[in-house]
């Protein structure tokens, strides 16, 4: 029996993933922070799809994408990776604004997509 | 049969609403940016209501409204027509916070309403 | 037969605690807003394990932890409590950014938790 809620990685400070009731939850930042927007746009996309990999989802069934950008600027740096990223016809909820992040965070997204 | 997950809208960018295991999430700004504050806001809470209608919902069955706006001068206006929106009894949970909108986008709100 | 529905709180102008589908979700800002940033993360830990208690869940079946600061110097104050707060090997998923908050408030956090 699968348990009621599943959780992935070990950080003591939060889960990077957690699934409960055929939704799972997760927060993406930019692997590597020291580079530009346009990398960690890529980068936090890419890392999306590894993690929809690993709980067995994938593009299409993605729910809900919050965007927090640290500078208005990264919004068509945003937009132009995104787009092209996103399934068509099967696009997730969005919202996007720009609140101050961590050092050198310059995106962070968070993210619901629905799970077998 | 149902399939698992509802999308209305057809955005390349994002999809209007997503609906999965009976909730609705959807995000709403002012259909017309021009306006000031109390036009956004009226918008915004019809704009949920007519949602409400096309995903067989109703303002008792919000579960969660979480508000951004572009200035603190926002919230007096946004709870003056919040107060008498929302049906008494059964209030949604409100968070409401100050944020970097797009340009002309004085509120957003994101929304979670159970549907059956 | 349980409603589809529960709503704890009952302030006109939001719920306290929404529960739906097996989700409970809530905010918390510290009821004392007087006081420092020490405090108020204090005392919005100290409200939460009080509403775990009431809905009858505990710390490691929260989901997901939104936590806004109105400023970064709040951060690592946060992170010590919260380090100690949360239960090795069930935090939940956490974001965390800089937004405006209302007066006083120095902190404030959405809360995401699994119930029966």
């Amino acid at each position: 029996m699968m348990p009621e809620i599943q959780r992935i990685g070990n950080s003591p400070r939060w889960s990077d993933v957690v699934i409960h009731a055929g939704v799972a939850r997760w927060v993406e930042v930019a692997n590597d922070l020291t580079t530009d927007a346009t990398s960690q746009v890529h980068q936090i996309l890419n890392q999306i799809d590894e993690t929809l990999v690993q709980i067995g989802s994938d593009r299409t069934r993605l729910l809900q994408i919050t965007i927090y950008v640290a500078s208005q600027d990264v919004v068509p740096i945003l937009n132009e990776h995104w787009d092209s990223w996103v399934p068509q016809g099967h696009a997730p909820v969005r919202a996007c604004m720009h609140v101050g992040l961590g050092k050198n965070c310059l995106v962070e997204m968070l993210i619901t997509a629905a799970v077998s």
